[in-house]
């Protein structure tokens, strides 16, 4: 049985816990918050909710932590430091800061005789995997990513600080035409406006300026300007009624060839998530099974998913995985 | 530079070579055939054909042996005979058989100090990766495999031993609707029959009695009579013409949930392949990699897809695996 400690408790926190919950091997032994512990609720009465202040005195009842803070301030911070005191894992998905981050958690981790794995999820993760296994396999080709149709959650987040915005689900939907043309094999060359639109659902305060609004957010730097997008006005009912889950998905589609380029290979990989956080959430309960082995092994440091054979994901013994998996 | 070394030279065979020349990080030794080496042309002129039995002259100048015999009667013999001498991979199909053939070729290895992989290939190999890491993330769920459509050798030859037949090549097709059923999340029970159907082309002698062919194919235990069935009779030059290649490819989808089964995720990957035996064999060479790294590192026996981890197939370091591919 892992013992599992969970430090943030939003909805990938929400997510993680059902997962160690379907996972017979794991167990959670205590979610740790910034919040008054009385004012969080969560959905396992055998574990315990503790401010995250009180969260060092239980590491010898924790086999690994899984860190649950965002990768813009929280997990840049966080992992370095709880490697000190446990093995850890994160979802860290700033791609460009991977290699920076990498470094802080394997120094802390190695140091202190424990293990981590960083960018466990689906993209960084289950994707990245995808990525590799293709380029390795067919060395002359290319990938590409597709995200949606899902809701983003920084998309949306970056709406509602519009003034005049009460909220706001901003979906981002691949573009048909390009899928096809890459699942085609004719391996084209897509700018961003090319592969994906984004479509805004807003609820507007009474009165407000919508066309004001919906120019802010076309105009809006990183997050809309480079994309067809469109913005649609509703009422708070329609989107707690229409738009309440947090579905995503995507592909990973390799375009390769062989026999200079005589024979096309398409690999493709699809994910359609009716939640985002619990799909992330298990994704990161899996790879907590090879915290935990690699630990007890006395392998050291910082891994991420690229490290890690498929095998140490699994619950089951190389027996089983060779009788009924292969 | 790992120095590669391939017994059999058919069409998987020189798939192999095709993607050894691809791969900057492997040089071809020397292809080792059965039949008589002047008789054997080869793509690689920086390479030696010699007989299968000189190899064992040749064990200090190949880092790792690729086995491209067939399942049914070479590798059971050769991997285990071969892992004495060499490092060694194959592709060993026979899925039932696969314990036992790892139990003997892990045993001789060993005794070796040699590395082996079996099974490498795309099922077993990728899929077989891809069923796993799908129930690992997510315990509640069912897989799915289908294949093709593509040119299934064993049924192509099955027919081919029927008299009065002169060639054949079999299609194996997924059923549209059982594909569809997967797809939505159902978690449909499909019997044989429904989620595949065989279609046949058939060259027969002239004056052959075709009505007695087909009910010959259309019965065949095991092969056929499972499924549903069309015979197609056409000429050789149309069969020369129309279904030269060997184009494969299928789908494992994973229909699984969480929250209780309130939320559905399905997973796919997708294979369309415009050969075969080019695919797989740009599978095996990427996993030698793993065979030469293992062997240097003092990792010994017999392994499958399921205990290497991606990094271990990449000719990329940890560093430009991170920034990336990540």
């Amino acid at each position: 049985m892992t013992r599992i400690g969970i430090l943030g408790y939003g909805n990938l926190g929400r997510g993680v816990e059902k997962a160690v919950n379907a996972n017979a091997d794991q167990e959670l032994v205590a979610v740790f918050t910034r919040r008054d512990p009385a004012s969080v609720k969560i959905d396992t009465p055998t574990a315990k909710v503790l401010n995250v202040s009180e969260i060092t005195n239980m590491k010898d009842e924790i086999d690994v932590l899984i860190l649950c803070g965002g990768s813009a301030t929280d997990l840049p911070e966080q992992t370095p430091e709880y490697a000190k005191y446990f093995n850890v894992i994160d979802s860290f998905d700033t791609h460009a800061r991977i290699p920076e981050h990498f470094a802080n958690v394997d120094a802390s981790a190695k140091a202190a005789g424990k293990t981590a794995i960083i960018s466990a999820g689906w993209d960084p993760g289950m994707f990245s995997l995808n990525r590799l296994y293709a380029h390795s396999v067919l060395p002359n080709g290319n990938d590409y990513t597709f995200w949606g149709r899902g809701v983003s959650q920084g998309h949306s987040d970056a709406i509602r600080r519009i003034e005049g915005v009460v909220d706001a689900r901003q979906y981002t939907v691949p573009v048909p035409a390009a899928l096809e043309a890459v699942r085609s094999g004719s391996n084209p060359e897509l700018t961003t406006r090319q592969k994906h639109t984004r479509e805004c659902y807003v609820v507007a305060e009474e009165g407000a300026d919508k066309a004001r609004i919906e120019k802010e957010i076309k105009e809006m730097p990183n997050y809309f300007a480079d994309y067809d997008t469109t913005v649609n006005f509703i009422s708070l009912d329609e989107l707690k009624k229409n738009h309440a889950g947090l579905p995503h998905g995507g592909s990973v589609i390799y375009s390769g060839s062989t026999d200079n380029g005589n024979k096309k290979h398409i690999i493709e990989y699809k994910l359609t998530l009716d939640s985002n956080p619990e799909f992330t959430g298990s994704v990161i309960a899996a790879y907590a099974r090879a915290v935990k082995r690699l630990n007890d092994e006395g392998k050291t440091g910082c891994l991420t998913v690229m490290d890690i054979a498929p095998s140490y994901i699994s619950p089951l013994s190389g027996e089983e995985i060779r009788a009924h998996y292969l």
